[in-house]
């Protein structure tokens, strides 16, 4: 399909074209990257944002079953919620093997929905590329709700909160985030945290880790820029729908907030250029290992480097004069 | 003076020329930095080799008394002796502010022997560029052993280990390595742990943690291309000069049979080779960071890409064809 009529299509909502131009952008062939450049140049619309959810729990909080509910209660206020899973670790059984799409049947069959399952397992810096690239594409393709899933153990959580609006660690009843196995560091990332799974004989002890954890979050200093009693502990029943309204107006009303404070803005504007300066950097990378005129350029001086004829910094500097004709 | 005649100096083993050139390579003053290259090009000999030492102990093992009492031996055997100290968090007592001099008197006056203090505090990436320069200047100006010391609890250990030919661990006896405060992974890249204060009342109790750690070590792997029984463990007695030769023996039997194995040569090899990659990878950062048509390009497509007109990876193609000329 030509960029132009993925672009057009694209941007008037048409799921399998977000669905094309998604396997565009996580492609790794040349002349697909450059395809994929310019499609997202073509349908970039700083009018067109969605609020993006990262969201972080490890396997057993009942992670797709919140998700499933919190979408289909979004989708049924009739917005339109895209799910996109990060797992750079996956060799996981679920993920990207049984398919993100088994876990939430009845929310991949809704037309308002969007799950995409996570790419094959490849290097942090390839993920964060294509994720934040799969998030600009269902913006683009105005979706209200981008919901970022990661696994909470391993380094993508601070990846994923680099571009998102807000984000949320799903905790079960009972046991510490540190018992659960969840990173440290990820506390410090959430805006709110949802204990699920309160209903039934693990009700009680769900309210008693709402309220530990609300004890906690009261003790660590409040974000500059966010509003008093944030972040926040909730407690929640995703597989009785208990608690999720509640868990959507607080999300709101951060955000709301931090619209209105500027928060927002600069916000994105920082995660915009930390990632433009991110690209540059792995950009130059890319080009010395695969560039044919500049690693002819690093064999020939790590040569003459791993022989001891010339010092590294000496090496180094031809080569930057080469790379940078600046001779 | 003329970096021709600073060469010249150096390379008669000048220790005044020593001094200045490290000095030199130290400074972060472009014009100083083409000198040092140029230097560094000048005097750089693959023929002229000392054996690289790296030593590592957390402060009280007795690391100035073992280097001093160490380097005396040699000294006193013929031998021209540098020792350099790495310390990126150097706010400490003693290393850069007392001054290394003062707690190694008796070398410092050694006219066989050269002391450098460790420069004041900066980046990881620029200490590394300067001590892998101070290490091939003391070569160049025909030292035979050159002793990097760190402080065993911060992340230069394996900078360090990546530039020296064999790595020793100092430690104090009774308390295993982690109750000494020994960073985790320093063990690993040790190829002789030495306890020190094998005297008086601790005797005993230096010779039952040789023990310990003889036992420890048989059950790692050996390294590959390594002779039998290394990594060792020794005990010494730093103040009383006991079990030095010993060390010594051991240090010089490993240098031996990594020579002769072409271990030697092509671990020097590839440190250097890993040193000219590092190299340009931090040159290439610097050039966007400093360089007036970088910076300027940078924070104008910064601009667009931060308010959401342009895609980070689009702008970083245009970035990355502006920095390589090669739209």
């Amino acid at each position: 399909m030509e960029i132009d009529t993925l672009a057009t299509r694209l941007t008037q909502g048409d799921r399998r074209a977000l669905s094309r131009a998604i396997t565009l952008v996580e492609s790794t062939r040349s002349d697909h990257r450059a395809a994929a450049v310019k499609l997202l140049e073509r349908v970039t619309d700083p009018d067109r944002q969605a609020l993006r959810i990262g969201l972080s729990g490890t396997p057993g909080v009942g992670k797709s079953t919140f998700i499933e509910a919190f979408g289909l209660m979004l989708t049924g206020q009739g917005m339109r919620v895209a799910v996109l899973a990060v797992d750079p670790s996956s060799a996981r059984s679920g993920g990207s093997i049984l398919g993100d799409k088994t876990r939430m049947d009845r929310l991949s069959r809704d037309p308002a929905a969007f799950i995409r399952p996570s790419p094959s397992q490849t290097e942090l810096g390839g993920v964060a590329r294509r994720t934040r690239e799969a998030i600009a594409l269902c913006e683009a393709a105005g979706f209200d709700a981008v919901i970022v899933e990661t696994v909470g153990v391993g380094q993508s959580e601070t990846m994923v909160a680099q571009m998102t609006d807000l984000f949320v660690l799903l905790l079960a009843p009972g046991g510490g985030d540190e018992l659960q196995g969840v990173k440290r560091g990820i506390m410090e990332i959430a805006d709110l945290i949802v204990i699920n799974k309160a209903d039934g004989a693990l009700k009680a002890q769900a309210q008693s880790t709402r309220a530990d954890y609300a004890g906690a979050l009261r003790l660590l200093r409040k974000r500059p820029g966010d509003p008093e009693g944030f972040p926040k502990a909730l407690a929640v029943s995703a597989s009785e729908g208990t608690g999720l309204d509640t868990a959507w107006d607080e999300m709101q009303a951060l955000a709301r907030f931090r619209r209105e404070s500027g928060h927002w803005d600069r916000t994105r504007a920082a995660q915009n250029r930390h990632w433009f300066e991110e690209a540059v950097r792995l950009g130059l990378m890319r080009h010395l290992a695969t560039d044919p005129q500049s690693r002819e350029a690093m064999d020939r001086l790590g040569r003459d480097v791993a022989d001891g004829h010339l010092p590294p910094g000496a090496a180094a500097e031809k080569m930057l004069n080469l790379l940078l004709s600046r001779d």
